[in-house]
């Protein structure tokens, strides 16, 4: 390991990996959290499985297309719980704010979060304020961590990932990195790419009643798709395979991120859900995604494979491509 | 309200308590988050009651004597849930890292996290990491979040204080807010000054267990002992009477704080329990205290008086001060 922390250490991908696996597993190590996963699954005697959830959220700029630095507070922590296959329920909210901040502009924030959690039907019920001097944080960060309540019997993970299961992804992807990148470059597009972010409670409680077999779930977010199932792969053993030209990506989407020099697939989603089901329930699920105004764009973009616990990507023009983590892209701040 | 957010918007006292109920109540709102206290109260059918509670650390320099940004982020979303007769379960953490902090200050941090955790009985069990780039935060942030479980039929808040209870205080206030800034300012004292910062389930449960009765617990952090005070006077609508010569001060915090023109009872604890309990109780729930390791110095304080919510304190050379919030002082980032 470097001795500096580094920008790809915060992007959710290789770096991040290797850091958490060095330090903060061997130090904080515990089932609920060796368990993997953004959720940690927790035993409460009398009520069943909590789950919580954290997450830190520093894009930049705060406001962007489709978005603010609030909704996405709300919405990614919502969407961790849900893809645990928890009902979303509290939320705490940390701000740390740069002195001079305007408060108009952290009355829009909040704003946003309060939209957001009531869209999810969850309610912030405590938080904590910090200021910090001029030049000792950029604008304003915000923390949340959630809790939700898993039903009893409810099991979804990687464990689950079965050979033969199909892969679905409930929307097209890219579409937040895009618009905050975007946003951030000061660039317009003559179609302008808004972010997906949004509170999924609602399409994973869905897509979970029409196709009880669902085995897991995952919403993409940094480091994008590609990431996720460079993850999944790992963490079931399997290989997982997905074909290029079943993923949705918006051509506006594409566009964009061909001008930036990024791939799509390795960009942050905020409403996106890539899920696992068997075959046989493949249909339903999809039915299920896209009668859900947030999961229109659902389509399978692939299955799972035999052992060993890698990603590909069968491309458009025939080949084949292994889909590796994130590394050293050093897209900083898009969540 | 100013147009701009400014540092003693964050220091816990006047300005902060005017935000959260000019910004933050109005659009959260809801009971959990209105009924005040760091830790929300949340029923959960089967279980009992759960608190949640969080904060993110901001303290600078991240090492101090006592203590570093790591123990005190365990400590003080402990000793919230703590004081609201919760039994500390589980934390998340979620890091916020300057591009270039060092990995061996990081690892520091998480081994005084992790010591801190042990020694409270409570598991880290999720957590997140972000980088944002070089000058855009200072160092490392950490923000925690706490989950614990309320007994049932424990009930403790500023709406069972009573006109004749005793007010305790578990030992010298004060001690952590001279640690940091002592140690911010490179100052060197004949006999340190130790940061008080300690995780106090162990102490709020012997409390409780001796003192049935007890009515109310807070732990004075930003804002020290005196905001501590004046919030549970304007909530219990209630006045608070405290002797200046009963509040132990260390002499050596005295005089670091006299050398710094500041005052003791406006200076942060991160390891200090403030307790209202029946008169009739106030000598058993003394001697649980002393009987503990963080509880040696503790004395009773004052007492309970009739309805006013004004707390007062009746000074060693026998006149009366009203104690108001911290205003405006810009004590940024001792917690």
């Amino acid at each position: 390991m470097t001795h500096r922390i580094t920008l790809a250490h915060g992007d959710g991908g290789e770096a991040t990996h290797r850091l958490i696996g060095e330090i903060f597993y061997p130090a904080f190590g515990n089932p609920a959290l060796l368990q993997g996963g953004d959720s940690a699954l927790l035993e409460l005697p009398g009520a069943g499985r909590l789950a919580l959830t954290t997450d830190s959220f520093v894009v930049h700029p705060l406001f962007f297309p489709g978005g603010d630095l609030g909704r996405l507070a709300v919405c990614g922590t919502v969407n961790d719980l849900a893809v645990a296959g928890a009902r979303p329920l509290w939320l705490s909210a940390g701000f740390i704010i740069e002195e001079g901040f305007p408060v108009a502009d952290l009355r829009r924030l909040v704003e946003g979060m309060a939209a957001a959690a009531s869209e999810a039907g969850v309610q912030i019920v405590t938080g904590d304020t910090k200021v910090v001097g001029r030049g000792q944080a950029d604008g304003c960060f915000i923390n949340t961590a959630g809790v939700g309540l898993v039903p009893p019997g409810r099991d979804l993970g990687a464990h689950r990932i079965r050979t033969g299961q199909a892969i679905l992804v409930s929307g097209p992807v890219g579409g937040h990195g895009v618009a905050v990148l975007s946003a951030r470059a000061g660039l317009a597009f003559e179609t302008p790419v808004r972010s997906d972010a949004a509170p999924l409670a609602g399409l994973a409680d869905a897509v979970l009643r029409a196709a009880p077999g669902v085995a897991c779930m995952r919403d993409p977010t940094r480091g994008g798709l590609a990431t996720a199932l460079a993850d999944l792969a790992a963490d079931s053993g399997l290989d997982l395979w997905v074909s290029e030209s079943d993923v949705p990506v918006e051509p506006a989407v594409q566009g964009a991120a061909e001008m930036l020099g990024l791939d799509p697939l390795y960009l942050a989603c905020e409403g996106r859900i890539l899920l696992f089901c068997p075959a046989a329930e493949a249909e339903s699920a999809l039915a299920a995604l896209r009668d859900h105004p947030y999961g229109a764009g659902a389509r399978v973009i692939g299955s799972v494979g035999g052992p060993g616990g890698r990603a590909y990507l069968r491309t458009a023009i025939g080949g084949t491509r292994r889909l590796e983590r994130l590394a050293g892209e050093n897209l900083p701040r898009i969540c």
